[in-house]
């Protein structure tokens, strides 16, 4: 790590977060940031990154699904590869660090390695869609590495008509050769930075945090039925009054999920009918998100859910429906990689701050491939999806600092595995003549 | 009430409930009930109820803001007059006696009387406009009696863009003459006839109830202001959410209800933003209705409810604010008709179980400038404002008793008044006479 002691992290943190913010410039909005999947906007993000690494010699490419992807080579042919990345997609009226930043600091770590080759070669991947803005359906950029995008999802439409298939050509590409986007066996290892989106970093003061999980979600729809009745004639103890329920019911989600660790529990929408100052509401609809890093606990917790809902509807003699729509399991990240990271974090000078991850990410889909890990940046306010998301120069710095100690822990790891390997060989090789000796 | 006796009620109930049916055909919708204020079915109305009364010589008209008013005059001329009446408009989907029973079944009294004269007049009113339908505005009928419609009302525009005043002359009426719809000086007072819309007499299985008082009202509108966040990155001690305080606190008004004798409060709305199964409400809006008969309780009550939502609010460490949008104050019904009407129940052989309105009627405009009274008839359910509406022959049997009993009642009081007053004046002007000897 001699190199990174006389690197000025503040100033490439800084460059960063200018080039976020030049990319931010690339949108299908005039105000505001909104960069969909296969929008034109995206051309412009990608000819601009690919610009920043040509000094380097790194070849890009855009795959099949559009994602970015730029290879910085190893130090010898046929190395594995580690792969750094997130997504250039946006929401709407989005900041300019969501996903963006995962990628420019990937970039950014290359070029801090001032043309040193690595005993792995790095992919920086800039996924096209990791949102499900356009197609209601997130991943997409991800689940190409992976190799799960099959007819069905090429053949989602937008909201103008237009299937995946059809907007990867208007893109260019070819969706005949959505399967070459997939993953090769030389993959060591998958590692993505972003952004926290939540407010945990900021509450402690701490700069990154190691996800040692995506936790897995659950959603469902309840409906309370109760009856309909005029506000002013039906006394109090003759009504069946399903806004009531529900709140009772909302209260009940609340506090389970405070008084048990490491859960949370959200109901987001609700929709009373008729829906009248003068009508008793008769009908009510509620969202519930659940998620928990560890499967069985997320599924107690719903099941209590769905019992509350039935016994409270009971009790005041309504009715409780529900029907669960998401069951996504946890996805934990690679017990090697959160240690690695865990060291590069405290070697940069950070405590390294364990967590769970709340919300999706494309380390989610390709965990289930290869070994994944994510360092989390403090999101100031945790505020996100929001174009008051902003990200501390100090943060960046520290994540940069991080990324090039992983890199040099990885390299050590990597070389020392070649040269136990040549050894191994060596010693066998010695063992075999010795042996037809 | 020998006349009475020899009535077959369930006969005369009977034709009631078939004229309510045969009124129910004129209507806007070729599927279902829909007459709102000066619809051209309301002119099929007027024709058809005035014909019933044409061989009693009944002189039927049509004020300037669409009542129809039938007078059956008194055993002599300057006698004072009773009002009895409801009203012919109905919410769209109606079912067939919300108001027009009233109505109906005062012809039905006139009939019954069989041409005998009373020492007052009977004018049967069928108000134009109760609902508020057509102008969001109600009671334009009753108003227009007790001299309450001014320019502003008659400028009010419907969905169509046509004004009170347009719509009046359009039925072919003259907006100029509506202060001649007001009550002259010669009322002896209001009585309304309704079914309940309510669940009460149905719960209690009476027939029949005497009104003490239609309840007043305030409606308010709460917002809930938290934080926005992420379902997933937010952990449950560092959430703002807008969904849950609202919940707790429809939890407060629920319970403070119903542990306060007559007190009403509904929730009945409620919009949650930004309305994501994945985002923390941050804005949780909803309406609320309170209703006591007693304006220091329902007062009470309403700042309870304010202070609870801000005790809430803080405590979560959002804000609420409320913004009260109606504030009706109770009116009592006349306590010498509560009376009369009391007695002419028990007289037609039920018990007079006395109730307050929870919903406002005409009763509550007439009765802020004459003696007022009401009568509910039992509401199968509790069910109106539904095609599904109905009552029972025999609660409209007990009705058109009752309201001979009462009619009689208030002959011989009447009559007795008059003896009374002849005696005084004959005591008077003896005694004047005597000091002039």
């Amino acid at each position: 790590m001699a190199d990174a002691i006389t690197l000025d992290f503040e100033a490439l943190a800084r460059e960063v977060i200018a080039r976020c913010q030049t990319l931010a410039r690339f949108s299908e909005d005039v105000a505001g940031i909104r960069r969909s999947f296969l929008c034109s906007a995206m051309h412009d993000c990608h000819r601009e990154i690919a610009a920043w690494l040509v000094p380097m010699g790194v070849a890009s490419r855009v795959d099949a699904v559009g994602n970015l992807r730029l290879l910085y080579a190893a130090a010898k042919l046929d190395a594995p590869r580690l792969l750094i990345g997130s997504h250039l997609d946006t929401v709407p009226n989005a900041g300019p660090y969501d996903g963006i930043l995962g990628v420019v600091l990937g970039v950014s770590l290359l070029s801090a390695l001032k043309g040193r080759r690595l005993p792995f070669a790095v992919e920086i991947i800039g996924f096209s869609e990791e949102e499900g803005v356009r197609f209601g359906t997130p991943f997409i950029g991800s689940r190409a590495l992976t190799g799960t995008i099959d007819d069905e999802t090429l053949n989602l439409v937008d909201a103008q008509g237009i299937s995946i298939r059809e907007a990867i050509r208007d893109f260019g590409l070819n969706p005949m050769e959505v399967s070459d986007a997939a993953l090769r066996e030389d993959v060591l290892g998958y590692v993505e930075f972003h952004i926290e989106q939540g407010p945990v970093l900021d509450s402690f003061c701490r700069s990154l945090g190691v996800v040692e999980a995506i936790a897995g979600q659950s959603r469902l729809e309840f409906t309370f039925i109760g009856r309909s009745n005029h506000a002013g004639t039906t006394p109090m103890n003759l009504r069946y009054d399903a806004l009531a329920a529900a709140a009772e019911w909302i209260g009940t989600v609340e506090r389970h999920a405070q008084n048990t660790a490491g859960l949370v529990a959200t109901v987001g929408t609700i929709h009373a009918k008729p829906g009248a100052v003068n009508v008793i509401a008769g009908d009510v609809r509620v969202s519930l998100d659940v998620r928990h890093q560890n499967d069985a606990d997320r599924n107690a917790a719903v099941d209590y859910f769905v019992s509350q809902a039935e016994n409270i509807a009971t009790r005041r003699g309504l009715k409780a429906k529900s029907n669960r729509f998401v069951n996504q399991p946890a996805v934990p990240m690679d017990p090697f990689l959160i240690n690695e990271v865990g060291q590069a974090i405290a070697r940069a000078g950070c405590e390294p701050f364990r967590m769970v991850s709340g919300a999706g990410h494309d380390a989610m889909i390709m965990g289930q491939k290869v070994p994944a890990a994510m360092i989390f940046l403090r999101t100031p306010g945790g505020i996100s999806h929001d174009p008051a998301e902003s990200v501390e120069v100090v943060d960046v710095a520290k994540a940069i600092e991080c990324g090039l100690h992983l890199l040099n822990q990885l390299a050590f790891t990597s070389e020392s595995r070649a040269r136990a390997e040549v050894e191994f060989e060596r010693v066998t090789n010695h063992a075999e003549s010795g042996s037809n000796a």
